[in-house]
């Protein structure tokens, strides 16, 4: 044994069997160790190939899988209120044009958010980040988008901002101005006029947004006009991201994709020309089988296209009040499996180094690979497909983060 | 004030609104109070008309609402190994045939369950039922069923006696010999002749199960069969249950009514003729929508004929390790809403009155009552909607069971 092969190490983990996710694959390790350098993975392996090492803590994770953290890579998970009350009264017979006339839908979100101060909105948004938390989640990716004011959505994003900063989770913040039309606009052109010129360029010089969101849709906006926010959005320097072909199909995947955007999110109608532009563009296909499923949507995404094509898939909550109230990503990952028959596999990388690279992250998160962050789950099962079959239930043994139990 | 009105409490707490759950509706009590003696509940209603009292202890719920204790009626949560392996086949495209010729299914489940000592049934099933309990359970229900044999079944059912030894929650054991076949016979008749002269007489002679229970389908047992079976439960004094009309219509819901069965479970398939026979002999319909949304079937409950002849409706999680590896009751209340339309109050009354019915319980359990057991939960949220809006997540602020935090 050579001085160079001699470890310092802050942490060594061992004693669990390892699904890295490299490469997208379970790819993995068998009675495992993990070496931890500041917050980093220094050596990972089979135990028995560990070099002479030294460490200040050692920890026997007790048996089980580990798999990366948890990353939730799409969220909406900061809003004023809640709307279990439309929930209740769409359940009981009050129907969807009735609660709009009472103000409801999206406008009441965005109420609820613009009246809620920025502790208020801490504050809700921590119970529902705790939920995800205590279900695996290391990275967690908010969108504003309940503001459509640049106080309101600078609100939003500082909020996202100081959950990064108050829990032990990676937060990255997307801007997603162009979510709906505020109610002091009435035409759509002027409201992205705005902002291109004022919301755009401020978040770009405070620097308080990772990426920029929007929902195109005929409800929302046009691919036209997502197209000229995100040309704003490109030249300020910020990766772009959309919500796309969910109800029918406008063409802003593939308009998208010409932007390099970090992901195309929903996606439940893009046809075979949509599916070749994002492998061209290295988009990432985002799923969102909560929404899918709580909107008892009926078109499913083309997996079998994503796969021809090498598209990577990622899988994400959508947390949201109005479409996906869902409060954990694993239970996302069994929905993908069951309703858009991913296998367990593509579910976990789908929650793992996708959703990763869907945040623009592939190379820091995501897998189980030397230099990576030590963001890390010990789960309390046998294979890492019962991540995917348990419908619900707490399988978390131990959450490491940035080489921490936590 | 007369001595008369002068309380002496074990407990008291107070500072949450609560919805009862009394006659199977929210029945709501705001500001509320509640006093506790010996287990049970000996006051409950707005503080401000709390009597005089002294309390040994008393608590601050904190705010929040306060339902009963959430009861799953009907769960297989004691088993050998889990169908994981099978999930992740089956999605990767080996078909049922193929999983069957390689001992897969339920055969594989009455294998690992006869293999496992009860040592190690209790180890894996406390697994399941931690998850169920921090969800907010306090009353389950476990059926045998994968033991098939007099020994198996006894082995099953004394792991579900000592769970409830071992954990804060009430345990209903329900034997369910009638599962399936197994694999050491080749005639129905002949198991069910075995079942009624020796396992059934053995089961009530040793007080070890509350119920009995059948799997009424072409796959299973017939209408005539499980009759027989049922007449020798009823002969023994042990009240029936049964699994029927889940995939086909065979009569078995209407035939089990004529034994006055407690529930009659999943009944996607049951008729008008069915439902009132139901409602003409008390038998609750118990709905179990992580079957259905497992199994992808499309054929839902008849849910206007229940309402129409007053049938209670349960929910229950049906947690099992081939069609339902569900380990949350408060997601199959989502479910419930979200796939077959009931509202919110109807869920909730399905997760604690309507449940406690379907176990014979509904006079000691399932709603917020002077002389009911003190088991109750205090969750995070703003309306007892939120229990079933949000998808997944931990909303427990505090689970007392019988009148202790737990
Ligand atoms: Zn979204
Ligand atoms: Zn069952």
């Amino acid at each position: 044994m050579t001085q160079d092969s001699f470890m310092k190490l802050d942490s060594l983990w061992r004693n669990a069997h390892v699904a890295t996710m490299a490469n997208g694959r379970y790819s993995v390790i068998e009675n495992a160790a993990i070496g931890v350098v500041g917050g980093c993975i220094a050596w990972i392996g089979e135990a028995h190939d560990l070099p002479a090492y030294e460490a200040q803590a050692e920890h026997d994770l007790g048996g089980g899988w580990v798999t990366p953290g948890l990353i939730d890579c799409h969220t909406h998970l900061v809003f004023g209120g809640n709307r279990a009350g439309e929930f209740e009264q769409r359940l009981n017979g009050v129907s969807y044009q009735e609660i709009a006339k009472q103000g409801g839908g999206i406008a009441s979100s965005v109420k609820a958010t613009r009246d809620a101060s920025e502790v208020k909105l801490i504050a809700s948004a921590s119970r529902r980040l705790k939920s995800l938390i205590a279900d695996g989640v290391t990275t967690v990716e908010i969108k504003s988008g309940y503001g459509l004011s640049l106080d309101a959505e600078l609100k939003m994003l500082s909020v996202a901002t100081e959950l990064g900063k108050q829990f032990p989770v990676t937060v990255k913040r997307t801007c997603l101005a162009a979510h709906a039309m505020p109610p002091e606009y009435d035409d759509k052109d002027a409201y992205i006029d705005y902002l291109c010129d004022t919301v755009l360029p401020k978040v770009a010089e405070l620097g308080v947004a990772d990426a920029v969101d929007a929902f195109c849709e005929g409800i929302a906006f046009s691919t036209e006009q997502v197209a000229r926010y995100f040309k704003t959005a490109e030249s300020l320097g910020l990766p772009v991201k959309i919500h796309a072909e969910q109800l029918s199909s406008l063409g802003g995947t593939s308009m998208a994709s010409s932007f390099k955007a970090l992901s195309a999110d929903h996606i439940e109608f893009i046809e075979e020309s949509d599916v070749k532009a994002m492998a061209e563009s290295g988009t990432v296909a985002v799923l969102l089988p909560g929404a899918f499923f709580t909107l008892k949507e009926t078109q499913r995404p083309p997996i079998a296209l994503l796969r021809q094509y090498g598209v990577p898939m990622a899988i994400a909550t959508d947390a949201n009040p109005g479409t996906s109230p869902a409060l954990s990503l694993r239970l996302m990952m069994n929905m993908a499996c069951t309703l858009f028959a991913l296998t367990p596999e593509e579910s976990l990388a789908g929650a793992t180094i996708h959703a990763a690279k869907a945040l623009g992250m592939a190379d820091t998160h995501g897998s189980l690979e030397v230099g990576k962050a030590a963001d890390f789950v010990c789960w309390d099962v046998e294979s890492p497909g019962e991540l995917s079959y348990w419908l619900g239930g707490n399988l978390v043994k131990n959450r490491i983060y940035e080489g921490k139990s936590s």
